[in-house]
Formats: structure tokens, sequence, C-alpha cells
């Protein structure tokens, strides 16, 4: 969708994306922004856009890792995550640096980011609803990936790079009133001296296992799919009044649930519980 | 010199240029901003440089450009210059658009462009002194050059490009308040009609002449300069109390007459009357 806030002969338009290849690979996921109807409307803006590769990157690696971001919310009380694009240069045949872009639309006018980054703060403190904790710790990762096809085998951590090196290629600096990390270049030892020590974040995968979703996570696979539905059938037609699926449901499974018990006039809740979502229906 | 004002991570310094083959070349030059130290001072902050092409360039024809557009404002009341970098996207042999530019620094930091461009205003209504005038017109020119040796005898009207080329790859957009030429892709009729048509800018290569100063303009051929050299001691040695010499000096040999003149203890002045400049010695 076109940004009116950008004047029209600069703006994005899907014209400039079609037959280019490139898939439009949103930043800020829609799936990030349920909470808000216009934040979700806005993260369909080109503005909110980049060229991406598709197959391999924006349709796979990119979007497990965006799950992997998004469910970092399951084990703490607040996640930020800022996302963009980087034009990053490389070392050619002559030693010197360069960058190079394609740049889509006739007349070219959108560039193809060569990478894009992720910078994630996860912390136990919740910064707008409840009191200060005293043992509230903060965890950043920063992670660059290249825009190509990437093998679903490749670790996430084999893309963690030092904060310092997406502020250098962005020419953005994050969360910068808090301290850096013990072992970032950029830590002075007055300023280790000087912050409380919960407040120096610590490396984000050394506190969380790094481990993508699986390949194709948002699909249910057939056999599954024919147990679950059976679940739901099986519940129909007993004599119990309620019942409760096993809470190690996927987000795909889980859909795939709710759709069949609204299709047969079941009721139908998710619960939620320390990060974990079960099913429940009833009649 | 450095830019405090950028944050030290980001900032380029003078080492970033060393041994990378580009001279540092001021978008804003000196030289146009003589009517104050303080404005002097800024034009050598690195943030008002990039990486030029030297020899041929920024030494030769650059510097050229930089003087006939200095010079415009013999003729026009008042002359705006926009100058900035540009990084152009150029047709692969794929038939796609790839921009691709040199990083220099270690590690990388600076981009050098692959352009840069000038857009002139040059108008003889002066906005902040005297009552508008009845017969004010406006001329645009907008020039898009290469970054790299350009030959001399290039004439520099083959590198006036539309406004809106200069827009759309910069992002900018200039004086937008002013309709646009007539003949500009972007005028509408309504905006013809609406404009008084003195406002309605015309293109600077079509009211004034679009010629280069020579080269190496700045410099006094030994011939010339032995017979200015001369002229001085002529009126040194003779009776008259004061001489006027040929307005139709270049400004390096004026410079290089009241250089002379000062050390023999003489007075000597640049009287300027309608563009012309024309220097008096007096004992």
């Amino acid at each position: 969708m076109e940004d009116p806030d950008v004047p029209p002969q600069f703006r994005a338009t899907n014209a400039d994306y079609k037959d280019s290849g490139y898939d439009r690979g949103h930043l800020a996921p829609a799936s990030h922004h349920k909470h808000s109807q216009e934040a979700m409307d806005q993260t369909f803006f080109l503005t909110n856009i980049s060229p991406q590769v598709g197959t391999g990157f924006n349709r796979d690696y990119w979007a497990r890792f965006e799950k992997f971001s998004r469910d970092l919310i399951d084990k703490w009380d607040d996640v930020y995550i800022c996302t963009g694009p980087l034009w990053v240069p490389e070392k050619g045949e002559d030693g010197k640096y360069y960058v190079k872009y394609e740049v889509i639309g006739e007349p070219p006018k959108v560039s193809v980011p060569t990478h894009f980054f992720k910078v994630i703060l996860a912390t136990n403190q919740r910064n707008l609803e409840g009191s200060p904790k005293s043992d509230a710790t903060h965890h950043i990762g920063a992670f660059i990936l290249p825009n190509q096809r990437i093998n679903s085998s490749v670790p996430l951590e084999s893309f963690s790079v030092p904060l310092e090196t997406v502020e250098d290629l962005s020419g953005l600096t994050f969360f910068n009133l808090l301290p850096r990390y013990s072992d970032s270049p950029a830590t002075t030892s007055a300023v280790a001296v000087q912050s409380p020590k919960a407040l120096v974040p610590q490396a984000l995968c050394s506190s969380t296992e790094c481990t993508l979703p699986p390949v194709n996570f948002w699909k249910v696979p057939k056999a599954k799919k024919e147990l679950l539905l059976k679940e739901v059938d099986q519940f129909e037609q007993s004599g119990a009044e309620q019942k409760m699926l096993p809470c190690t449901l996927t987000a795909a499974e889980r859909k795939l649930i709710h759709d069949a018990a609204e299709k047969k006039g079941l009721k139908h809740v998710t619960l939620e519980e320390k990060g974990k979502r079960c099913i429940q229906l009833a009649k």
C-alpha cells in the first residue's frame, strides 16, 4: 500500500515490485502488531517494506527468524525489536570496499538492501506497568542476515554480531541509555563501574536458546492434522462438557483446531499461562 | 576538519581520506562564503566534504564549474546554489539497474559519490532587500556531473538535466514554492495559468551563457604576469597620483596586482560597478 506521507515522486508503488523477482518484505511484521488495528494497518505501507529475496529468505529463513523474535515474548516481559535494511560494503578483487545493490522500478527507484538487521532487547522489566524489579536483567541480540537464500540448517547465531556493527552500518544508535555489554569494545571500565549491574545487557543468545522454529512451522503436517481433527470430532461425539488439549501445540495447530471447533459450533478458547498456550474446548 | 555535531562513531575523519586516492571535495566552496568567517569556517567541516576525483575533476572541471556558479552573481541580484552528492543507478549487462560505489576509510565508512549535482537559482529579484520588481525573472539550472575525470572541452550544458531528475535521484525538492518551467512535465496548465508569469523560472542556460571559465583560470600566464607587474612598476616610477587598470582582469590577475602594490607600499583598491571589477592604484 502506498504511503501517502511520502511525496508522490519519491513514493514506492506496487508496480515497482511487479516482475522484479523480489517479495515485498515487511520490516515490522503485521503479526507482531495484532494489538492495534491501526498499527497493523500501518505495517502494510510500502515505507515498512523492502525488496526481499522470496524463496529461501522472506518465505523461509527470515519468516522463521521473525517467529523466533515474536516468541521471545513468551519468556520475557518486554521485547523490543528494531528491524531495518542495510547496504553493506564488500571487499572487491582490487582490495577496495564497494557497495553494490540493485534498484527496482521503472524508472529505478526502490533500492534492494544487501542485508537486513534485527536488534532485539528482551527484558524481565516491564517499563510501563508494575514497579521496577530488583532482579531486572536486559538481553540484547544484534543480527545481520544477507538478503539471499539461506540454507535452513544454518544456525541463527552465525548471524549474531556486536551491536556496534549494526550501528556503524546503519548510522543508528540503539538503546543508548543502557550501558553496553561488559565484553563490548565500547564499554569502558568507568561505565561498568557506574552502572547498576542489572542494567548492563547480556548477550541474548547466552540467556536464551537462539534456535529457530522448524522449517515450515506455519504448516501442519498431514498426519498431525488428521490426528487433531479427530480429537475435535471425538470430543463433539463424547458426553464430556469440556476438554483441554495438549499445551504443546504450535500456533498453526491451534489455529486448525479453532477453525474446526468454530465450524462445529463448539466453544473454543486459548488459555495462556507462563508462556504456554492450551486450547480448551467446550459445548 | 571533523564535525563535532556528528557522533564520533559515525564521523568522517581526515584519516579516512588518507591514501584513498580521492580529494576532500568541498560541496559549499569556501570561496563562496567570504561574507562571514563563521560560514567560511563551516565549509571546512568534513560534513561539507565528499570524496572527489582530484585530477580532471575537483582540481579542474569542477573548480571551473564552481567559479562559473560564483560569477553568476555578477549578472544577477541573487544566486542560490545547492550542491550535493548522488549515487546514480546504471544499467548493468543483465538489463537491471545497479548502484555501485566505493567506500573509503578503515573500516570503510565514507561513501564515494558516483555523481555530484548543482541546482542553481538566479534571479534579478533580491528577496531580502528592496521592493519587489515588476520585471522579476527566475532562472533555474540543474546539473549532474560524474565524479570522474572530465575532458576540459566538454560543454557544461551537456550536464544540464531537468530539475526533476536531480529531485528523483536525491530525494530532495528544490524551490518548490516556485512554479515549474513551462516545458517541464511537472507543470500543469493550472499552475501555469495561476502563477504570475514572472515567477515561472526559465532555463538558466537559455538566459545566461553557460560557458565555463578557461582551464587553469586561477593561474596567470607568465607573459601576462610580467606585463601586469611592469604596469605597477611604471606607475610607481611615474609622476601620476593614481591610475586605473583595465576592468577586464581576472580575479587571479587582480590578486597579482594587489599583492605587488602592497609590497611597494602603494594604495590599491578594487572598484566594482555593474559586475565589472577595476583596480585603482594610488600613491
